[in-house]
């Protein structure tokens, strides 16, 4: 490690834990590995993941049955480096992609490297997040952003990454039209990200009507009320749908939505299982996925907010410090709520 | 039209009057269309579609509400062209791709005349098929087989264009795995053309003892009980799977068989709703889709046969003539029945 | 054909009768066939390649051996309609995509019309273009253009289908970075079209500073003197290089400019050889291709001049009556000329 | 390092000291770092690159003015493991993948390893090969082979890699035409590999009777003599070209015999620069590219050999101890010969 010599011997960090208990501790501001980067948290995204652990205590088979440190949305200042980094970087304003692949196995050789066999994700247990001073991160996935992107809008790369790697699965270009069900936020960054890669027809629904209102100003060119109007039942002919919901009612109603050959990704978390109507998928030739994560779109993502194509920084709507972590987790039992910031140090 | 001077004015024909309920009619010989060829029937295979038609009356929203020709899978002579048309084509032995498209529509096209809006498909209300006499194609529709091709063969040329558009959705290339549900006439070519596109691991699941038996000659390298061995507790980490058994069971056990990043491509017709692990499907990003029908497969099948990588020959365990169609329709009756064939003159 | 009845009988043609000689003709009004409409012709814009039939009375093997009318960049309003066309489409504002494929052969067949082994392409030996007072087209290929788009955008529309054609051969993304050499119609265009396309960084070199200092209205981020600076020697690393010049030395330096996996597209016409740099090609594993017109670009390009994205009208700097299509195909020996529009009514 | 007691010390290698001068030095035997093997070394192909370093002390800009051990394409025993790698695999029989990426940059993160910025590769200056006893690799690149698979052929898996990285570029799926230029080594296996892939048509020209003659044994379905029979005017009209020859003149025929939207893969090396056929690669919209090494294909290498599709047994001509290395690279002086290997142990 390079340059510790200014650096605390500790910091604090918000602690999971177990189901809805949140404590502060003081603890040992890590080492960066050789490969690594030290980086000052700055600000911190709340997601619904984080939520999830916070409220549920786990997430699938993900179970938080030791103390973690949730966030992995976040934005700060290389404070040190490891042995093999240009201490030149010491002090560059990043933004950190959460995720430590392995390198070594046969996704990581193939370029998939968010479907890493042994992957270390940012509060996923039992690898800590971002709710504290301090977190290490390989050299290569804490990326410069200019004066231009605020630490907010940094952190927020990373909802912005999950929507790109959708935008790329639905193979959005110039002209395509698109369904995005769900105007929470990674609906809206994918709104916005789909009009980005030149979407002509961004037709988003959500059964609330102030969050249709809100997809409006954030690029969506047509607001459904599912409930009102069943997608399906318009012929809407896109070339893709996303699902930013998770409900089953709306992942069958995008099915039936789009064109022949068309795509469908399934990006919010719902049930495990759902019913889906296959024979249209075969009758169709459509094809359905999903995204885990991300790979390589923090450089695209950049490009984006840098370039005003998307905005980052109107989405948050509410700021917390350490102390008010639980109030941040809590902050989506508002509706007007939208993305709230966390700020460690 | 060209040369019809030694055309018969009339043909026989099976006609399907409405649920189980055939009669043998006189018809008109067709004349073909400025572009069309008109064929002298020499073969036909019995497909599953052709049975389900004869016993139910209907498939999905296709309803048999006027007397119509079954039978898509055939091959024959040229007997007569459409003005447009080569006469020196007059005599060929060809394989009939049985489908009409548009050529005008937006799939049409884009290379997926499969998709066609304006689809007219043989033995698909109300669209005659080849359990008759003659029958007209676009004459580039009707591909020329060479000598090594039996009739037969080449009849059994669209099912292996089904296996054919499968195998290619499944991306399988030299070296992949591959897990195909079902060991009925499907599975069975499916099986021989994995082997033809140079698959390493072809498994192949099916609930009869024998069944699986025939798989093994038919290219399978092993084949599982699914009973016995659900495929999803094998860990089997194949590059892709194809169900060409339409069981909702061996559908969610197959996604669940496929590695990161892997196909799912479902053949088998089965109920039109299916639950299905939507998580696994996130998680892993599989990609799941369906096909329907083929594009531009009758080169590759007939180089398949030709070269002899795929035997169509030995499937076949019944010979009819027109007047037995009904006992043709039923042979699968017999679990020993692979696939029937009717010569209609 | 449908209400004819208020057609004239003839019309007015710009004829090439040989190198450097055009006459103005009464030509009959061509009646559509089945499945064409017949298109009173508003704008046409001048292309190169009419330029170099003109003054060279050929392109590689295609010979003006016979009269010949130049044009195929046009817009108008569909006249009339043949008899399987929808009536209703009389009167509709429409750009014109000026080719016939055939529709049968297997690049037809496969998606690929603009390799049709029996294309007619407007004003290209023997087929007749657009400078004159009506024109036919296959229905499906006379696009219908909204009230914001004019005439001559409309018109424009087909270099435009050219640099969007080169763009997705170019696989831009948002986030790519291009070189393009030439800053000409295509050139600036192309610009355009890779800037709506997401192109963070948009290079473009040109000899005369004057169409340098034009790229950068049109999209250019950085603009080059390849004389003074080699972009080989610059280190350029971009995904992709598009040529827009004909010239072998700049194809030579772009080649060089891109980075390993990237792309390179022949756009510009140059000698029919050329020497390239093999070795580098194999080295970086650089693809490179060109495109020969294009495949439906029309439905994408509509798009990008509605919404704003791509600006035609702008590159107007001559507008022609059908007595002066001499001076309108001269109008590149001014430099300050962009793109000249000929009204044939 | 995992049970070296039973290690040698040092070992013998062959060393290129300069231009044509070889000698046998002892060297200490090498420590596997601790994410690597260490490989007994059992069989060493001659590949062209090596010869062309013997006589020309550099290719391109690769220069020997250091000593080097030549060697690249080689089989052997795993005799250690780094701290990191399961001692389980030692006495493992392996093909080695003779290169090291960084796994870092951006390249290796896009799954295009061959591409690493850094690459350290066998017996290319400053890097040693394998004409020694014993080697050091990545423990992901010693691939297990079956006891099916002699030494010969898992040395031989490394031009068989080429030939698949070329097969794979040029899209061959069954029933696929190729031309390949060049009989010699890697023409002969490419044609084996093209046969493996499935294609129908694999046409192979050379110069030498002899080399064409050999050519039929290896998977081509017809041999040219390109004086006698220009592939150019022979109307190919195939799917691919392999150049495997280095000849300007093969490469410039085997352009102008692919078919619309065709591919070229470039694989011999020949001169730096080529003059090529640019306005016919742009009227067809051919794509020209290259290989440089090769990613992931061992494993499919593997599948090939031990399932008997590709025979590399038998090109093996010549053998030859650590003490003949200079007549082993001479070997090629014989128009009779095609592999030579080289027993270091």
């Amino acid at each position: 490690m390079t340059d510790a010599s200014t650096l605390p011997a500790t910091m604090r960090a918000s602690v999971l834990l177990k189901q809805e208990s949140l404590t502060i501790e003081d603890r040992v501001v890590p080492a960066p590995g050789a490969d690594e980067v030290l980086v000052k948290v700055a600000a911190v995204g709340v997601c619904g993941s984080d939520v999830h652990y916070y409220r549920e205590g786990r997430i699938g088979d993900f179970i938080v049955d030791a103390p973690l440190v949730l966030g992995h949305e976040l934005s700060g200042t290389i404070a040190a480096v490891g042995v093999d980094v240009d201490p030149a970087r010491i002090g560059e304003r990043v933004a950190v992609e959460p995720q430590r692949p392995c390198r070594l196995c046969r996704e990581c050789r193939a370029g998939r490297y968010n479907l890493c066999w042994k992957m270390e994700f940012y509060a996923t247990p039992p690898i800590d997040g971002a709710f504290c001073g301090y977190v290490t991160i390989q050299a290569e996935f804490a990326h410069v952003i200019p004066d231009s992107v605020s630490f907010e809008a940094g952190a927020l790369l990373e909802p912005l990454s999950v929507a790109i790697a959708s935008i790329r699965k639905a193979q959005i270009v110039p002209g395509s039209s698109i369904l995005i069900a769900g105007a929470g936020p990674i609906g809206i960054i994918t709104a916005q990200t789909a009009r980005a890669f030149g979407a002509s027809e961004i037709i988003v629904s959500d059964l609330v009507p102030a969050k249709r209102e809100r997809a409006l100003k954030f690029g969506a060119t047509r607001v459904i009320d599912p409930v009102a109007d069943d997608p399906a039942s318009l012929n809407l002919d896109v070339n893709a749908f996303i699902d930013a919901s998770g409900s089953a009612r709306a992942v069958d109603s995008g099915i039936r939505s789009v064109r022949p050959a068309g795509t469908v990704v399934l990006v919010g978390l719902g049930n495990s299982e759902m019913v889906l109507p296959v024979s249209h998928i075969q009758n169709l030739e459509i094809t359905v996925t999903g995204i885990f994560r991300y790979v390589d779109t923090w450089p695209t993502a950049i490009h984006l907010v840098a370039s005003g194509q998307v905005d980052l920084d109107a989405l948050v709507t509410g700021k917390f410090d350490l102390a008010h972590v639980a109030e941040a987790l809590d902050s989506d039992r508002d509706e007007n709520s939208l993305k709230s910031i966390v700020y460690p140090n």
